[in-house]
């Protein structure tokens, strides 16, 4: 199948990529570099099954243009800014690269006929809510333009999917961590403790309590339920989730202690949030996922763990 | 009170913005006359209370700098394209006069320091449910490139109100008419009775099912659930209903009994929509307006014999 990933030099974007040319696929990659890195990609460029893009794919009509003659059988929607607290001090940020690129995407698609279509949306559509999430709740009250610029973007994708027929599977992402992570917390703590070993720096008061996905089970997740298995008419919505939720100072414990720092002092700074947006707490209802035949193979804890040990060894 | 209503010219703002300038506040207009008529504003020229700009909303740098030395104390935006049959043929007419018209009021507030807003939002949001709609229900699916716009506008707003503190009443409209219609199915009969009085096409098979709610008790609701009761921080969502519905061959009735049009032939294009993307039955649960103080004194059959009355005094 000739497959389109946008935001394709991403974090998450990459590790995708790479499975679906490992699965023999033709994969067309968008990205303008905003959040991916040209390091990323530049594995796959000798792979004649690869080609690439750079276009800022809020521009709707350069990048409908620039993409006119490729008829794909499926887009993978990554784009988008993923870093929440960046977009807070400027809502331009979440407007162009999260909704704008939507948006795009979904002309793209009615004017060239792709009818498949995966989107990666997020937990801050839910904002903060003390319930458990699950995929139909209502009142939906985002806190942060990133979360109100991808709950935008599931709003044209619903209408965009009934006026013209596409079969769309949206996963709400938790926390994204592994290989080649470039924001979050885990990232800084590790920048920071490389700058101090003594001291850290924590945002609010630690007790923020989030589940953190490893990016290759959020990859296996996405591959099974678009390509492995039959997509309706419509559009089908996951929790993208895993058991368990780990809060920032245990995240800092076990960052200090796989990188061997010792006797490390935390300075909280505050408060139950890192900063106006932030979601302190929540936690998914899986059910949905599970009953699709996918879980995933690490808990919340032990993707943090294992995402210390990539830092580690990179 | 200075205050801002956005499509002020068209149909449900023009009688808005009587009640407002009544009541003694200082209004301003902002529309383009893309759906609003110059006629409807003319008798308001000569009050100085009044003031009108033509600017396309939907620019939002336009409209920021053109409005920049406006200070307001609220914003009743209504500006949209409110033809979702129109917007069904082109989804630009919606991104465009219905969304990007929201993110430029959401950022002109932002910039201007405005801290409350009234958001004229829709019923098709809900999309095609079986269920009686109550505001808070979960997997909102609008099928119209219109409803999808809204619902995304919805968003925005919710992510705006909270990043700036903003006091936001939303409503969900259901189908609105009174005195000076422009659009419509009884609009629509009206004219094809005078081009053939004995016959009518029908689009659909007249089973679709609405309430129709009469303008002015509209605008009643909107001023008493905004200026007349105070607004907390946040965005408070109602449905703005009527007891009753009202189904499309009960009101081809109306029309013909009202305008004296006897032994009119029927002629139904069939199936139980009137176009794609048509929602052909719905129904409000008005709990929460009620609860709010606010009833109809109309209820849906009554607002449409109302309505040809008018026409027909017109």
């Amino acid at each position: 199948m000739k497959l389109l990933v946008t935001g394709g030099a991403g974090f998450i974007g990459t590790h995708l990529v790479r499975e679906l040319l490992k699965r023999g696929h033709d994969v067309v990659v968008v990205d303008n570099f905003t959040l991916g890195h040209k390091e990323n990609v530049d594995c796959f460029e000798n792979n004649s099954h690869y080609k690439f893009y750079n276009i800022d794919i809020a521009q709707t009509k350069e990048f409908c243009t620039k993409l006119k003659d490729e008829k794909f059988d499926m887009v993978f929607h990554l784009a988008a800014n993923s870093d929440i607290q960046k977009g807070g001090k400027n809502p331009d940020v979440d407007y162009n690269d999260t909704f704008m690129t939507t948006r795009s995407v979904l002309e793209f698609m009615r004017i060239s006929g792709c009818k498949k279509l995966f989107f990666s949306s997020t937990s801050a559509v839910y904002g903060d809510k003390k319930e458990l999430l699950k995929e139909d709740i209502g009142d939906l009250k985002p806190i942060s333009y990133y979360g109100g610029a991808k709950l935008a973007s599931e709003s044209f994708i619903e209408s965009y999917s009934y006026m013209n027929d596409f079969k769309t599977v949206i996963f709400r992402f938790p926390n994204v961590i592994g290989p080649n992570l470039t924001h979050g917390v885990i990232y800084d703590f590790t920048k920071k403790l490389q700058d101090n070993p003594h001291e850290l720096q924590i945002l609010g008061d630690g007790s923020q309590t989030k589940p953190y996905i490893y990016v290759l089970d959020l990859i296996e997740a996405i591959v099974k339920l678009t390509l492995d298995t039959p997509v309706e008419n419509g559009v089908e919505i996951y929790n993208a989730g895993v058991e368990g939720a780990t809060n920032v100072t245990t995240i800092a414990n076990i960052v200090c202690e796989e990188l061997g720092y010792e006797n490390v002092k935390y300075n909280y700074t505050g408060g139950n949030v890192g900063w106006k947006g932030d979601v302190p707490k929540f936690q998914y209802d899986l059910t949905k996922i599970h009953n699709a035949g996918w879980t995933a193979s690490k808990n919340s804890d032990e993707a943090v763990r294992e995402t210390v040990r990539n830092i580690k060894e990179s």
